[in-house]
C-alpha cells in the first residue's frame, strides 16, 4: 500500500481538527468546563494524541472554537453589515452575532485557563470592525454622535453580563439590546459626560 | 478600680468595631484582597482578638463594611428619592449612590470569599427600594412602562461590569450610567423583548 499523497494528509487534518473543535464545543456545553482533552477525543471518535498534535493545550483548543465560531457566524454578519444599505440594521445584525456567540460558548470560555488571552486577539478583530460599522451609522444621522470607538468594548461587556445570571438557552441579552440601542439612537440623547476621565 | 459600667463597655465595643470597618475599607483598597486580619488589627490600633471578637471571619468584617457604606451613602440617598418630589432625580440620585459605592468597595468586593453571599441581602433590601422608585417615576412617566423589577438588577450588573476596566478612582461608570438613562426615558423607546423567555 502506498503513502497517502500530502494533499490527502492536509484533508484528513482539517476534517480531525474540524471534528475535534465541534466535539471541544459540545463537551464544554454538556460536562461543563473541567471536561477532560482526553473525553473531548473520545467523542471525536480520535486517539488522544492525534489531540494533543492539533492542540498541544486546552486553551489551543478553545481558541481553536472560538476562532471556528467568529468565521461562521460574526464574520459573515460583519461583511454584510459593511455592505448594507441600512447601517442600523447592520450594526444590530453584528452586535446579534457577537452576543450570541458569546451566550453559545459561554461554558467554553469558563473553560479556559486564561479567558482573556484566548479572546484578545479575535476581540481586537472584532472591535475594529465594529467601530467602522456604527461610524458608517453616526454618518448616516442614525447613531448618536457622542458613541466613540472606546465605548464598544464597554458596552458589549455591559451586554456579556447579562449572560452570567441566565443560562444558555434563554435569550435575555436580547431584552438588553434591545434597551442599549434606544440609547444609541440620536433621538433620546442627553449630553454624556466624557469618555476617559483623569 | 471599679469596672466600666456596661453602657460604657457597648459604646467602646461600638467604636472599636467602626475603628476595624474603616481600616478594613482602607487596608482592602491599599493593599488588595489578601491583606491579613493581622494587619487591619495593626492599623485600627487595637489588638488581633478584638478584632476576631467583632468579625470571626475576613466575611464577616467585609459584610460589615458594606453595611457601613451602604447604611452612610445609599439608604440616605433612597429616603431622600421616596420624598423628592422629582421622581427622575431621586432615581439617578439612588443609582449614583450604588454605583459609587461598587466602585469605591471593588477591592473590598474582591477580597470576600464569597461575594455573592456577603452582599445578597442588602443587594435585596436595595432592589426592593429601587423597584418602588423606579415606580414612582413610571407613574409620573418619566420612565417607559416597560421596565420591571426583574430589570433592575441586570441594569445595575451591568453598569458594575464597567468598574472592571478602571481603576477606582475613575468615573467611567457616569458615562454609562448617562447612556442607560437615555433608554430609560420613553422618548426614545422601542418595543423590548420580554423580560423572561423560556
Amino acid at each position: 500500500m502506498s503513502a497517502p499523497a500530502p494533499r490527502q494528509l492536509r484533508a484528513d487534518a482539517a476534517r480531525n481538527a474540524e471534528r475535534i473543535v465541534h466535539a471541544g464545543r459540545r463537551a464544554f456545553a454538556e460536562l461543563g468546563a473541567d471536561v477532560s482533552l482526553a473525553e473531548i477525543a473520545r467523542r471525536a471518535g480520535l486517539g488522544v494524541a492525534t489531540l494533543y498534535r492539533h492542540f498541544p493545550s486546552k486553551d489551543d483548543l478553545i481558541l481553536a472554537i472560538f476562532e471556528w465560531h467568529y468565521a461562521d457566524q460574526v464574520e459573515p454578519a460583519i461583511n454584510e453589515a459593511l455592505a448594507d444599505g441600512d447601517p442600523w440594521q447592520g450594526m444590530v445584525t453584528v452586535l446579534e452575532a457577537a452576543l450570541r456567540l458569546a451566550a453559545e460558548e459561554k461554558s467554553t470560555f469558563v473553560a479556559a485557563r486564561d479567558p482573556a488571552r484566548v479572546t484578545s486577539d479575535l476581540a481586537s478583530r472584532f472591535f475594529s470592525a465594529l467601530s467602522t460599522i456604527v461610524r458608517r451609522a453616526q454618518q448616516a444621522g442614525l447613531v448618536r454622535a457622542a458613541l466613540e470607538p472606546g465605548d464598544l468594548p464597554r458596552l458589549v461587556t455591559m451586554l456579556v453580563s447579562t449572560l452570567r445570571q441566565s443560562d444558555e438557552s434563554a435569550q435575555v441579552w436580547r431584552r438588553y439590546l434591545a434597551l442599549l440601542l434606544d440609547a444609541f439612537r440620536p433621538a433620546a440623547a442627553t449630553p454624556l459626560p466624557p469618555a476617559s476621565q483623569s
